[in-house]
């Protein structure tokens, strides 16, 4: 089996946490992995297979720019063994931008595909149920017709990654009703209410999404476009964050606080977990020819490995020509 | 002092959470309302005035055309209240779109504005510092000039009602460099980044916030267009239920979590109380001659209340001559 290939020198607790994430990987879902990176920095941390870059792109470096001339860098060789057929997928933690650049410049767009886009996976926190939103920041402006090409790979994913057998798919906007939204959302209300792609790619399209159906279990996909998907995205996170803080006064300010807190640790703590977004998994690039996997900045060891195991799990499925299948059909 | 008017007729529990709430707005703050509505299904559930209207606009009617057709709708005439001198603010919970329509086209727009918005007041969870975000829903697509309007609104409206002296604003976008986001945000940014606006407004431009920035205490006022900041918003409160939702779990599902939710009962109300949306006292529409606040169409008794406080504060502080003077400054 071929190995996942992860960017060692991308994220903001690199390369520490990301070695230890590849060994935990490997220890624990027995799934190969090749470190890229700078081998003196490397080295000594694990055995795993290295394959050396001289060049690390920045959190802040702009994407388009550092991909171009960083030939070398960790994670365009990660997307070059990919492209070469030495490794089954690619995951990294550092520049999403950048890491997206390396992985469409690399490994190409899947045919008939306007752009691809980033695909994260959101929680409803009572049910076992994951939305899948789309895209969550590859494209600023995406017009109708690309709405359309993410709710077709957006079922498909579902469908892999969730055993979503019929997806069903929500379009974001501010109100229920068609007429709701900017023109670009009613337009593409228009071509998602089309009975043609939902037979075609075996899913059914619901109607208008709001905020609140984000983190809920009425819809398997929502799309929109990657403004909008980053901004609510984000904000969830930041929410989540919020409240795990303020919960944190609530167990410690006070004796019956502390007292709780300790009676309810193990459950407390699955609850943290659960709105963690280090530990949910990362999101995926879908739509470039190999499979890329883009892990938090702050991902721990645990949510490498998590990352990791998800990128073998997609590459199993054979998710790319799935998702050619869905923009094909 | 002039009464606040309150569309009796608007909301999931209208009349009578409605009434209940403008009956404690008096007894707790000691507000004049008046009530706006069907006197026959108000007679009896108050002593308060009432001032009577034959029709009610439901929360899925179309605004513009049900305002324009129901000229006696009760949200029409409590709009024609505050315009006509009789009430100094009004208050709706009913079709928020509607609600916007009737003080729009009864009260009229403050000189030079283009379009109002609706600012949502935001908790950071851990300080009292609130983040004030508009437009969440008035406009769907926002040009340029409109966000700076919003930013010189909001940071009047930041200062009236959190005191801030120098708000803090932020352009929501999908990174923190000038060149993230879409065409309309890179040329707000620009705008916004004049000192010009600033200096005469009284306010600080920091740059573009992030969606994480929303449940913060880094910006005081945080601009975007009506689309983004809508589904931003439903967001959070979804996520902020689902959070709830969860925390009820774990409250109940074991022993010992009915053990210590006993034991911290009053600090888990406080909890609960702080990110229900219901009870955040309302959002406010900006840009119109006259004080207009929006209530949750879910909003119980104590909710109105509130918005109805905050509704006198607004008046009190004679809000629309400083909205008026930020963005002729």
């Amino acid at each position: 089996m071929l190995p996942v290939a992860v960017d060692a020198m991308g994220g903001d607790h690199a390369p520490g946490e990301i070695v230890r994430g590849a060994i935990l990987a490997e220890e624990s879902y027995g799934i190969a992995v090749t470190l890229v990176g700078d081998p003196e920095r490397l080295a000594g941390m694990s055995n795993l297979e290295i394959v050396p870059s001289s060049q690390v792109i920045a959190m802040d470096d702009d994407p388009g720019v550092s991909v171009r001339r960083m030939k070398d860098a960790s994670m365009v060789r990660a997307a070059e063994l990919v492209r070469d057929g030495k490794a089954r997928a690619m995951v990294g933690a550092g520049n999403t931008g950048a890491t997206m650049a390396s992985a469409l410049l690399r490994m190409g767009r899947i045919k008939g595909l306007k752009r691809p886009a980033i695909a994260a996976a959101i929680p409803d926190l009572v049910t076992d149920h994951f939305t899948v939103m789309l895209d969550v920041g590859a494209n600023a402006e995406c017009p109708p017709s690309l709405l359309l090409q993410f709710a077709r790979m957006g079922a498909a994913f579902a469908r892999e990654r969730f055993g979503c057998t019929r997806p069903r798919v929500g379009l974001l906007s501010i109100g229920e009703e068609a007429s709701k939204g900017d023109s670009v959302v009613k337009e593409a209300h228009e071509l998602l209410d089309q009975r043609g792609w939902q037979d075609a790619v075996g899913a059914e399209f619901l109607g208008n999404a709001e905020g609140r159906d984000l983190m809920g279990a009425q819809f398997d996909v929502i799309v929109t476009d990657g403004f909008t998907g980053n901004v609510a995205l984000k904000g969830l996170e930041g929410g989540m964050s919020a409240v795990t803080a303020r919960l944190g006064k609530v167990f410690s300010d006070t004796a019956a606080g502390r007292k709780a807190g300790a009676a309810l640790g193990d459950q407390l703590q699955a609850l943290y977990d659960q709105i963690n977004p280090d530990l949910t998994g990362g999101a995926m690039l879908l739509g470039v020819r190999g499979v890329c996997m883009i892990a938090h900045g702050s991902s721990n060891a645990v949510a490498i490995a998590s990352t990791i195991r998800l990128a073998a799990e997609m590459a199993d499925h054979d998710i790319v020509a799935r998702l050619r299948a869905a923009i094909a059909d």
